[in-house]
C-alpha cells in the first residue's frame, strides 16, 4: 500500500555544525537503505521550506512507522501521513 | 491494517421520507454485511451530530475505499480516513 | 517541473445519470490523452472521497493550467497546486 | 461512557537520557494498571508521530481526567478528549 | 456528566413563516420538558447570531444525542459537544 | 453581564517546584475572593487539559479585564473571552 | 461597553431587484435610528466584500443582540462579535 | 498606494451560457479600463482555479473598493485585499 | 486612510522587571506622540489578553509601518493589519 | 515561471546586535546579486510584520529552492511559494 509522507526537520539550535553534519550524512545512508528495501520510492523537496513530499509503500502503517521512525533526524521531524488508494485509471 | 474512518451524512431535502428511509434501511442492510466480511469492526456516534466515527480494518486503502463506497449513502457522505499503527503496548 | 496536484470534484445533483456517465467517459478519454503527452504521469485516489491526488508535470504553471482546464470535469473540480522541486537525494 | 482520546508527548530537550527511560518505563507501568482497572480499552499509534489515538471508557469526564492526569508524562501530553455515544447498530 | 453544547440552526428558506412559527414553538415547548427532567440547565444565546450555547447535564454522551436529537429543530442544527469535568475549586 | 471565558495555563519550566506550589495556593486564593465578590461564577476542568472553561459576570469587558489580570498565573495564561446574551427562555 | 461587530451580508439570489432595493432602503433607515440610539458609534466597509466593521456601544451583550437583530437584513447577516475593554492609555 | 488583491469567482449555474459570456466580455471590457487609469496593474491566473491574484495600485482603501465593485462579476466574486507597503530594497 | 491593526506581545522571559518597565515607559511616550502625529487615533484593550484593537490613519501603508516600527515593544509584537475603507452610511 | 513567494524571518534572541547587523548587509547583498541575474523582480514589504511578498521568476521549483537558500537569513525564514500562471489578460 503507498502512502504520501509530508516531514519538516527543525534541528534544534544547540547541536554543533559537525553534530548536524553527522545527523545529515546518517539520514542520506539511512533513506538509501530504504530506498533499497523498496519502502521510499521517491522523495520531492517542498521549494522554500526544509520539508519533504515522499511517496512511500509499505504493508501497512505500522511497518511505515518503523521505516520513519529509523531515520535519523525522526526526532526532529514533524510527520504527516496519508493513505493513498489506487486510482481506477491506474489498473 | 486498521483505519479510524469518520463521515457525517447530509441528505437532501429533495428527496422524500420514503426515499430516506430506504436509504436508510439499505444502509444498515449494508453494514451488517460489512461488520460480517470484518471490515467494520465498530461504529461510534458522534453526539449531536449526523456523524459517526468507526474502526475499520482492510487489506489497504484501496480496499477500504471500495467499502466505503458500497454503502447506500455514500454520495451524500463527508468521509476522512486516518491510517492506524499498532501501539507496542498492544503487542 | 513536477506538481502535485489535488481535486475533489462534486457535479451537481440536477444533471441527469446520462449526462453523469457522459462526463465521466470524457474525463477517462482526455485525461488518457493528457497521460500519453507526458503532463499526468500518475494518479491516486483519497480513500473514502471523490478525490484524486495527482502527479504532474509541465514546462510552467501556464501549460498546467491548461491541461487541468481541459478536463471535461473542470467546472466542478476544486483543484489545489503544489509545486514541488527536485530533492537532492533524486539528483 | 466511551471516549476518544489523541494525545501527543514532547518530552522536553533538557531531560536526560536516563530521566526518559525512566519516564517511559513509568509511563507503560501505569498505563498496564490502567488498562486492568478497565479505564484503558485500547490504544494505537499515529503512523510518523509521537502521538496515540486511544479508546477510553470512565464513568465521567471527571475520572477520565484523573487517570488521564495519573500518566506521567502527563505534564508535556497534549491531549483531546472526544466524547464517544453508542451507535444505534451496536445495541 | 456535564457537557457545553453549542448549537447553530439555519432553517431553509423554503419553509412557511407558519412551518416556522411552529416549529419555534414546538422546539420551546420541549425545550421546557428537558429543563424539567433536569437534562437541560442553562441556555445562552451567542450575540449576533442564530446560536446558542447551553450547560447540559446527562448521564453520558448516548443519553445527551437522544435528548439533543429529540429538540424539533435538530434536523436543521449544527451541534457542537465539549465533555466537561468538575474543576477541584467546585468540590 | 456574563462572559464566557476559557484558559490554559503553561507554567515555565524554570520555576521551581516550590515556585509553582506557591504560584497555584494564590491562584486559588484570589480565585475565592472573586467568587466571593461575584465575578467568578463557576469553573470547570477541560478533560486532559490544563485548560479551563469558566462564567464569569461583570459589568463590562474592562472589569473582567481587571479580574483576570488579576490571578496570579495570568502572565502565563492564554485567555479567550466570548461574551454572552440571555437567552429568550432564560427570562 | 463598546464591542466590535463584523457582519457580511448575502441576499440569496430568489430576491427581486425591488425587494433587494426595499430591504437596504429599510436597512438604512434603522441604521440611523442606532446612530441617533447611540448604539452604533462607527461603521466602516470591509474593502472588496460585502462586509462590514462597526464599533458598537451596548449595556451589555443581550441589548446588542436586539439591535443586531433589529436589523432588516439580519436574517442574511452572518455576524461576529468581540467584546472591547478600555485600554490604560484611553483612560 | 499597492495592494495584494485576490479573487475567486463562482458565477451560479442558473445563468445561460449567453449571459455568461456577455459577462466575461464586460468584465474584460471593464479591467480595460481599469488598466488605462492605473488601478489595475497585474494579473496573473492561479493555476487549477477560477482565481486571480493582482497588483492593485490606489489612493486608498475606499477608492479600491469601488474600483474592484465597478467590475461586472463583483457580485458573485469573493475578493480578500491585502495592503502593501514598499519594501527598503525598492526605495 | 484608515487601518484596523491587532496586536499581541509577548516580551521575552530573559528581559528583567526593569527591562520590562523601561520598555513599557517608552512604548507609553511612543504611542502619545503618535497619537499627537494623529496617525494613532483609539486603542481598545482585547480582555484577558495582552493583546490591543487600535484604529490608525496613515497615508499609505508605508507610513503605517514605519509608525508601528517605531514602537519600542515592536520586535515582540505579532502584529496585523487590515485596510479599511469608509462606509457610504459615514459620508 | 513566476513565484509568489512569501517569507517571514525570526532571527534567535542569541544572535549579537553585531552578527545581525553583518547578516542583514550579506541578505541585502545577495538580494542585490539575485535581482540582477533576473530571479528575484520584485519585493513588498507586509505593514507590521517582519514579512516579505515577493514576485519571483524561475526556470522551475528547483532553481527557486537554491536561490532562495542562498538568502544568508534562509535558515531562520519560514517561507511560502505560489506558483503562478499567465493571465489571459496579460498575453
Amino acid at each position: 500500500m503507498e502512502f504520501l509522507v509530508r516531514f519538516e526537520t527543525r534541528l534544534p539550535e544547540s547541536l554543533s555544525s559537525e553534530q548536524v553534519a553527522e545527523l545529515k550524512a546518517a539520514e542520506r545512508e539511512r533513506a538509501v537503505q530504504l530506498r533499497q528495501s523498496g519502502i521510499l520510492k521517491k522523495l520531492w523537496r517542498v521549494p522554500g521550506r526544509r520539508a519533504t513530499v515522499g511517496l512511500w509503500e509499505a504493508d501497512d502503517a505500522t511497518v511505515l512507522h518503523e521505516a520513519l521512525a529509523s531515520l535519523p533526524q525522526f526526532p526532529w521531524m514533524d510527520v504527516e501521513v496519508e493513505p493513498l488508494a489506487t486510482h481506477p485509471q491506474e489498473k
